[in-house]
């Protein structure tokens, strides 16, 4: 398919994937919000969900939304190295549109929450709501442990992706991703994020948390506070960690 | 199809998707309920397994169930221009039908809940219990945020729709709706309401609030308060302009 | 088929969909269970999965489950008439066993929580938390409003599974019940017990509410109170007319 | 297939199991997760989705992951005997890779965590959170109950996954486990956790229980308290035993 091609696909399904992901922390995060503190089967739910939605749309480039994913599908050699650049580049711009939508659909919301995070917050390190809209951030900070729950938990949903090429019907026909396989993908994210996403917040994808954290620099919002550059690495270099453990175990076992 | 088809599957259709739809608010909104407060998940997945439900039971039609699903099929070609009204007229009679039967349903918790709003919902133009299963009402009341909202919403929702035409499955056939395209479409109305509904309570549907707003205002309820008509063109607009908005995305990008 | 495999297959079914069913409300309602006072997204979830479970297991006969099925099968014409006998009567056995099974399961919280009704709840005719556990109860007692709740929801449930009969695949094959059938029925039931359930518990199935209080009146229990005959008579017969009304418009609408 | 695929299959198909299932019980139960006192329907679809991540990497062998299926299956003569030693073997390891990334996962939340059970814990035998994430517990412990409720959740899930050799597609063809029979299976899992685990935490899995057990006694945490050898015969003897029965009744039934 185009390089073009791609580049659409890619860059709605990831903005939509962002924008339902982002939009479920602002749903539970923010006051004056009609789900404000539905809890974490919430958060979950939605953030998988998100991914089904970015997913059905993204259909025509294979939906990848995750450089993780372009990593691990490249070293396995269903994506050619050539577009590599063009997938991520679009995933990254459609995670920053994400963050964009998010802020246009929550402003009202966003104004009645901004405020700087209060003492026991900046002791923590753990921000206030609004940074929890857009970026992810660890419970008890700690950057090698982040990293390792980071990269267990993208190797899961790597590895249950790449096995989906082992999928075959009743006459045994390998079957693609196809709606079924969105689905399935989407529910396992549902499970990664109740089962491994209490300590860090599950990015599992470098852009999902990068793309945003951008659009969190730059958005006029008062009283913000900072955008934690100094996490920023961790939900980049543990999901690309991640897929490529996954991959290469996939391409020992089954390859 | 006859017009008389899509009329006797839509508004069934549609009757079943506001019957359940406005039930789970009433299930969740009113005391003496056994699902009195049962949050916002309850919210969120009774509404898209509403849809669920009305999408199989509408399925001799298409199963269009709302006024943006038909003006957006419309652009994209895919509906005739000229069947546009019986669906949409069908659309509405099943909603304010339905709304009749959540009344019926629910008729001992409506007479256990009403009574008129107290002062801090008027100030908040926050209807009470009662109203809130018959329309959608913001949290922060703002016209051109709270139309911004169900713009976004609904693309998300017609986007998603749309790409349907581009599944294919393994021997290279175009997927139609389908089972599983209605659990996918249920299940992306679970993600909507979980990750935008926060703001406005989601209509990304004319008729779901139009046609239960008018039932409100005809009902001999006692106390029922107004029917918050200064509002009501923002949930028939905004999801209209959402779809147009998709639609309109996707010729350019796909069609 | 013969009788006898019907008759297998529905008391397996009906019994292990009358064991999750009422285990779930078991979990929820007894003290010393680990999902004590889990809420009704857990019941309805439970009661909607106790549903996939019992039909999966069923499939050999169709797995009706449900004596209202069963009805609406027959008034359509896919279900002989002289079958209908064995259906039922596998049904209320197989219910009856299945509450049998609750019991064993949940023993130890039973001897936990069994005591006599309080004066608030024999006031409210709310009987306690051990009754929920086999039968159904109205919040608000007034059989007509009772019955017209159980009619609407059982409406809904026997339209859906009507409509599978009109569901085609791609090369317009009548697609039956099936997996993804068993799936999305399931689903409607979560629906409908997150929409319809909170007036009455929605029994939607004579022989779920019938089976555990033949059961309830004849167990050993200590403190076990009374078995409310005096409301058996509505899950009984709103579903049954429900069926039938749904049946017969869908003959009217489709037939 | 041979044994080595088998194994390595198994391995990691139950590794991402245990690694999802204890992950969700370490989320809900541990200090410093941001799904912390998440609650049990949290629980439930966590194990539910852990099975449906696990069973779709481990398609290669059929994706046993339990033992109670391992031993089923060679009873109805799906998988000879001779396979049977390292099918369990397999999931034996897994389980315990599983455990020990678990512990990796959430080092910093079992650090903020960890303490001696307190007096109330140890008198109703009820260790604290750090246990539960390793092996179940039951709430109330009565040996031949506790055998009991598990032996009757086993039964319900094996004759479930059983029955999937009875589904049949429109042309008549045994539809295989697949995707979607593992979709449903993790759905029933996510059923019987929701109606049937009150009682014990639903084991239904040897492994699942005695692999995590065994590295909970190994590994050097501190104040970690005993690992209740004495119960552990119940997780793995009830669940061999009701699926033992399940395949029985299914020989005989449908044999």
């Amino acid at each position: 398919m185009s390089s073009s091609d791609i580049f659409t696909s890619e860059v709605i399904g990831t903005m939509v994937l962002v924008l339902l992901g982002g939009g479920v922390c602002a749903a539970v995060n923010l006051k004056r919000s009609k789900a404000f503190e539905a809890g974490w089967v919430a958060i979950a739910f939605g953030w998988g969900l998100a991914v089904l939605t970015g997913a059905y749309i993204a259909q025509p480039s294979g939906a990848h939304l995750n450089p993780a994913v372009t990593l691990a599908l490249a070293i396995k050699g269903d994506t050619p190295w050539s577009d590599v650049p063009v997938y991520m580049g679009s995933e990254l711009l459609g995670a920053m549109l994400g963050a964009v939508l998010v802020w246009v659909a929550y402003y009202g919301q966003f104004q009645a929450t901004l405020r700087e995070p209060d003492a026991a917050e900046l002791k923590n390190a753990n921000p206030g709501p609004v940074h929890g809209v857009f970026f992810t951030s660890p419970e008890v900070r700690k950057p090698l442990l982040n990293l390792l729950t980071e990269v267990v938990a993208t190797f899961v949903l790597i590895f249950a992706i790449l096995t989906q090429g082992l999928s075959k019907d009743v006459e045994g026909h390998v079957v693609g991703l196809g709606q079924l396989g969105a689905l399935i993908t989407a529910l396992v994210v549902v499970g990664i994020g109740l089962s491994l996403g209490g300590p860090t917040g599950y990015a599992i994808n470098p852009v999902r948390d990068l793309g945003p954290r951008i659009i969190h620099a730059v958005l006029p919002l008062p009283n913000k506070g900072g955008s934690d550059w100094s996490y920023a690495w961790i939900p980049v270099v543990g999901p690309l960690l991640g897929a490529a453990i996954a991959a290469g175990l996939y391409n020992v076992a089954w390859g």
